[in-house]
């Protein structure tokens, strides 16, 4: 690992931004207060939730905006930016603020999860990275959260390097799944970047590297007396490999008192072969052992293998976490929802469409989240123009806003702001928790949901209203419009 | 961007390869010669092949495989590994032999695409790496050379970097889509890193910048007179999206005598409106205009668009080309296939599996590709014991592995061999081709390739079929194992 390992992604953009952002520049516009949104319309694999995730590289992104002179040279080479507008690149510096949902959120569909408030060509520019981050990293988070909840306590690995869609996949995908729930990772620069704790102890090559595979379990305990985890399916599972683990943890860890010890299963039907494996392990004493499984999992295959009766102790899951095959694409979209006039007026703008899910919601808007106070159980988010308060006295009439005659009305609740401010004026003003906090404050945060949002299949759908006012603004624009 | 781009990626492992490292190490076993086999059992999307790529990022991280202090100073915090490992891992450097199929070559499962030969530490240590860049890069390769070959000439560029999984998916994702045939990118830096071209012009915010649409369209046209591709999606395509970008042609390019320009269309029935524009845009004189499309494209509404009729010269392709969405994991597996005794004797060695799919082709191999003679035409891959030699002048008699009374022979052909050698004690000796050069070579191998082959329902199955001699290795292995 080098220490400069935090790259400068400045030139991670759609070339558009920067084609825009010169035009912006010639235009007169370059200095034009806007306001873009980040939000998501579908929850992936039909979920009812999202968790939040990327804000932390975002901000490294943030806080090392600038260009270099070989950046500046490279455009320079593409014969289509003004020399006045490379020059300007020399000193660029992100000066907005930012607004985010703190990492580890429940999030849900058409809310501001990131609020960005900036000169055009910035927040332009910062498009690209901005929904890289937050895609990539909720779609993982999200993704383990489900994994690990279908694992019901049990504990849950991040194993998929190997099939991990590039390098930062890999390493900063397996910090997405810690933050979702995953106990640690095989992956070892995880640990050494983010803290993720990196475990593992061997493959099939191992056994097969010595006489026989008892030789090879029988090194392993003297060489890891304290963490001799066999993998057990090289050859025959039942036959030989529980046997064979049995006599080495007999042998080397039995004399020195040591109880835990463990197998793994990385084929064959594990919802089978573990029952076996627990009774002969038991049988011979070794109830400390657990048994650990790894073979193409993901939230669907656990729920059947607990339900089957499978024994396993721990999860460890690979390609099916690290690119969320089932659904390897989070949605998130950056879309201009207000620009301000030479006063300082704020002017919603909307982007209409044919498909009605795609109209997006205007205006410099904040985000609340209403608790039942008596459950403590999350009820409604309810988006509101920037400058609206919620009074907790009161009660709050909510209506669904693709069918204004459902109502709703909550009188004993709190009401708590998802977006903090995260840069003012392009200073950091955030205190960047640790991922250890992120992981528990996620966990704490899904507990606030009821079962019925959690469900895997046809969960309910969680409301998320819009204000009065705003939602007045948005017919008025849509009105606009045609 | 920083010149150090190129991080340092030693400690991107699995965590147990260093526990097993340490083993080999303190068992006596560090210097016993291996040899691994990087294969892969299915092509995504049951397609016929897949195109190989990763080769290129593998060789920078075999050159600069080392051990920084901080490493060190990480492994030896975790309590699990001697002192004179860690010592010895100072002066770690590759000193094996690897032998690679090139990038952008057509590949088919079980053959031998990669195949290490080192002492054990270092061949187990490089296994999440190397199967990482081939898994991954070979994954979007793959996926991109069926998108381009639905396009049927026409121009595709990769648009997906705000969707990829992570930075790393985005940039050298960019790079796999080139060599899979696009013609371009999106992402900036993948042009500034790898030479893959880089365009683009606006996005919606543009649009929406501007007093009026066609305010947008004239400031772009003016600024960018040879390069206006203007979305014309924004509002309404074919009620003021094409007729206002028709009148800023017209105002802007056509008194500078500029015949080629563009639209694009993100949204909508991409068939009905192109086919509709093309007429617009034909009846006024802009039947230089080229339309650009950019909506959920994959290979197969490609194909579909195309079938009825849509009048489209450019496909942007977003996140179903940069994750691979439809399925998203390249399956390389890296396998021991032999090791050397004290006396050089290669010993083959067999992962056995209760799955017959999954039981390894044991053995330092070759793999060569048959071509007819008269048609040019790729007919079966050939795989061998290393000392095999493959003779042109005599008829060669091919059986199927899995149904040996299944036999084919060839007599007017010529065989190449498919991997080259790439290191040699470490050094590296093999001329790294261009990604040009690459991209061409892709093209004119996938042509090498009967169309059945090439069929996205149902393809013909390629041969790949086992020498005589290995195949009697196998057998013996096989039944050693019982």
């Amino acid at each position: 690992m080098h220490t400069e390992q935090k790259l400068n992604m400045t030139m991670l953009c759609d070339f558009y931004e920067l084609t825009m952002g010169n035009g912006y520049f010639q235009t007169g516009l370059r200095n034009r207060i806007t306001y873009f949104d980040v939000f998501f319309r579908d929850v992936p694999d039909k979920g009812g939730f999202a968790i939040c995730a990327g804000l932390d590289q975002l901000i490294d992104y943030i806080l090392d905006l600038h260009f270099d002179e070989e950046d500046i040279a490279y455009l320079r080479g593409r014969n289509l930016f003004s020399e006045e507008f490379l020059d300007y690149l020399r000193d660029f510096r992100f000066t907005g603020d930012i607004w985010a949902i703190p990492e580890g959120t429940p999030i849900f569909p058409q809310e501001p999860v990131i609020t960005v408030r900036a000169p055009a060509i910035q927040a332009q520019l910062i498009e690209t990275f901005t929904l890289l981050a937050i895609n990539h990293q909720s779609l993982i988070a999200t993704k383990a959260n489900r994994i690990v909840r279908a694992a019901q306590g049990r504990t849950v690995l991040e194993f998929g390097s190997r099939r991990a869609q590039g390098t930062d996949g890999a390493i900063s995908g397996a910090r997405a799944a810690y933050i979702g729930g995953c106990a640690g990772t095989a992956c070892t620069i995880s640990d050494q970047l983010y803290g993720v704790p990196a475990g593992g102890t061997m493959a099939h090559a191992w056994v097969q590297m010595f006489d026989s595979q008892y030789d090879a379990f029988e090194a392993y305990c003297k060489l890891y007396p304290h963490n001799a985890t066999l993998l057990v399916d090289t050859y025959n599972t039942l036959r030989s490999g529980v046997p064979d683990a049995i006599r080495a943890f007999d042998a080397v860890l039995k004399p020195l008192g040591i109880q835990t010890c463990g197998i793994r299963l990385d084929s064959g039907d594990i919802a089978y072969l573990t029952q076996k494996a627990r009774k002969m392990l038991d049988d011979a004493g070794w109830t400390g052992c657990r048994i650990s499984a790894s073979n193409s999992l993901d939230e669907y295959i656990i729920r059947d293998l607990l339900i089957q009766g499978a024994q396993i102790d721990l999860f460890g899951v690979g390609e099916r976490m690290i690119t969320a095959s089932s659904q390897p694409v989070f949605g998130g979209v950056y879309k201009l929802v207000a620009v301000e006039d030479g006063t300082g007026t704020v002017i919603p703008k909307i982007k209409v469409s044919e498909n009605v899910d795609k109209i997006t919601n205007p205006h410099y808007k904040k985000v609340y989240r209403i608790f039942d106070k008596s459950t403590g159980k999350a009820e409604a988010d309810y988006i509101t123009i920037w400058d609206e308060m919620v009074d907790e006295t009161q009660s709050l009439e909510l209506f669904d806003p693709r069918a204004t005659w459902k109502r709703k009305t909550y009188t004993d609740f709190t009401v708590k702001p998802l977006q903090q401010r995260i840069f003012q004026g392009g200073k950091l003003v955030y205190r960047r928790p640790s991922l250890q906090e992120t992981q528990a404050y996620c966990k704490e945060q899904v507990e606030t949901l009821w079962d019925e949002v959690k469900r895997f299949e046809n969960p309910h759908t969680y409301y998320v209203d819009l204000s009065q006012r705003l939602w007045d603004v948005k017919q008025a624009l849509l009105r606009e419009s045609k």
